[in-house]
């Protein structure tokens, strides 16, 4: 890991900053807390896709162009003693996140698996945060959501659907939960983007052309992207020889759970664009599934087998020059041990981007970083 | 597809064949009328590696060295009103999770949702049968089993875990469900075997040997991966640059869920044999989910909404040279669609298998490929 050089904002002074600029914003207290321990979370786990950075531009931006409401009128469409569907009134994503975990936790206490569905939804974050707000009661979580069509079929080149993560968390007897968080595309946009920074060309196969080819100019990739003129490509990558079909399948598996569940929209529906290219509702779907051990052979034999499986994962033969196997959640808690009595690293636009926030509602914040 | 030229055998032959065989073998008729149909589906479905072929191999020999028992024992460990765990005594595991399913449709008619676990399992043939009879019923199945270590772990060269299929099957309003069977490696064993029954390489990328590097011929392959000298690689790749750490992840998910709640062994407990190379139980585990659509927003609005998302990816717009975009379980279909009035084709080998095992157990059959 590249040695950090940004400074770093504590997590305390963050939080409240965070809280109280959602509040500006006109999100109600209670859940501003919530958005905000989401978004930091990320930032915990070293995911910076998703953290701080998405703050202005994927949530108060859009809170002000008005297609993300700050207070979020959650409608339940459907109850039973182990299942939920939602309504979340294109309000905050993850306030109505919050609620539906909170609600199938228990439901899953009581009966021992749960599910929901959540229609009319914005942007929820990282996908992992609800899948571990069931682990850390003791239970496996799995969760995913729709998004902005971006990756092509096997065999196509048009972007149909979401980077749609598939996402379970589950209890070991470490540290840390085997916690698996990622997009069914190889990459996500985020990640071209930080090849761009980077003045970095894009791995070769990781995007299809109009013309069935691929693209390694990062700066390029992004423009096209916006136009639709290629797209990102399934785990596996394209064709069927290297599997790709199969990563087309988790990515369809998560676009059909994030909108037949709920009865919500999908695919081109979901590009935040009405037909004269004017903004609309993201009206996105999430799914939720919570499974209790306790209702299998007990959570302390889940947490034992599942330890020793990533044990032995670890301990297993390393190809020649890699020092070290990981499993899945382990590097976001290598960095949560990093940034733990730092903070949250915060970069030169960041900085700007907090302290005009900071003038353009008043509040009565000063930042490390600026000081001289 | 490579036009037939093997002779067909009709479906009701081979099922009251199969049935025969199996009952010679000591298996119950009503479990071998449920194991013939298992392999007979998967021929249905053109999944030859896991239909006929096995009959034999995977099965009968199993049963004459002892390994695989033909009465099937089932204790139920736990059951509650959502979940259940069953032992499967070394018995046949596709009669367990045929009783696991059955009961589980049950319980997800009742609650919404329903989960098993069995441990001590033997190979249940397509994990794609148990979440079929999930989808007939009008729900969603759910399931994966492990199986003998043959995957390594992203930056990994040793074979640890199973190839560990992840399966969905979903109902849609078109006459073939969403259907998401197959393993979580890049290739089985099965499809190198099929590479050098054709003579071919094996792509580069499959397979990680001991020094990093791949390997690509596929007889060689196939000899050094018994030895343990090579291992499958994740969907993905090695490395983590095209995203194999996520196939990795989706074979950790199912090594997991396949041990962790029923209990039982995992990795290289699964070899088949003991520290002195004898042959022993394979000991496997297997997980099942039924999610009932009706206590979401209705069975109709899933299928209506899978089927539109289905229909859109393959009506999107193809790569030059590709005349067709398939969604998950349509080749299935089509191959059933060409077999279904001709029969399941037999190719020289598996026809002395079948009239040695006529002879061996005196039965009264007389396939039309023996006439001359």
């Amino acid at each position: 890991m590249a040695e950090e050089t940004r400074p770093y904002v504590s997590w305390e002074l963050m939080n409240s900053f965070m809280i109280d600029v959602f509040k500006g914003y006109g999100v109600p207290e209670e859940d501003a807390k919530i958005c905000a321990d989401v978004l930091l979370e990320s930032d915990r786990r070293g995911i910076e896709s998703h953290g701080c950075n998405r703050f202005k531009p994927i949530y108060l931006d859009r809170i002000k162009n008005g297609t993300l409401l700050p207070v979020t009128k959650i409608d339940i469409l459907k109850e039973t003693p182990t299942t939920i569907v939602m309504d979340a009134n294109n309000g905050m994503g993850m306030v109505a996140a919050h609620e539906m975990m909170t609600r199938l936790i228990e439901k899953a206490g009581q009966y021992g698996m749960a599910g929901g569905a959540i229609c009319n939804s914005t942007h929820y974050g990282i996908a992992g945060y609800w899948t571990t707000m069931a682990e850390k009661a003791g239970m496996i979580g799995i969760s995913g959501t729709n998004a902005r069509p971006s990756v092509a079929p096997t065999f196509g080149v048009e972007p149909m659907m979401g980077t749609n993560p598939l996402t379970f968390t589950m209890p070991t007897d470490e540290e840390f939960p085997f916690n698996f968080d990622c997009a069914t595309s190889i990459v996500q946009n985020g990640k071209i983007e930080y090849y761009e920074r980077q003045g970095k060309p894009t791995p070769a196969g990781l995007v299809v052309t109009k013309d069935g080819g691929t693209m390694t100019d990062s700066g390029k990739i992004l423009r096209e992207m916006r136009k639709g003129d290629c797209a990102l490509l399934p785990i596996g990558g394209a064709g069927e020889e290297t599997g790709g079909y199969k990563g087309y399948g988790f990515t369809t598996i998560v676009e059909i759970l994030s909108a037949a569940l709920c009865g919500g929209p999908f695919m081109k529906a979901l590009s935040g664009k009405d037909a004269n290219g004017n903004n609309t509702m993201y009206r996105l779907g999430h799914f939720f599934f919570v499974i209790n051990p306790d209702f299998f052979m007990g959570g302390d034999v889940f947490r034992k087998t599942a330890g020793d499986i990533c044990r032995g994962l670890r301990a297993s033969e390393k190809a020649p020059g890699q020092e070290r196997i990981y499993t899945a959640g382990e590097k976001e808690w290598i960095a949560w041990q990093e940034r733990k009595d730092k903070g949250v690293p915060v970069g030169e636009s960041l900085q700007k981007e907090f302290t005009a926030l900071r003038d353009e509602l008043g509040l009565p914040y000063r930042f490390d970083f600026e000081k001289q």
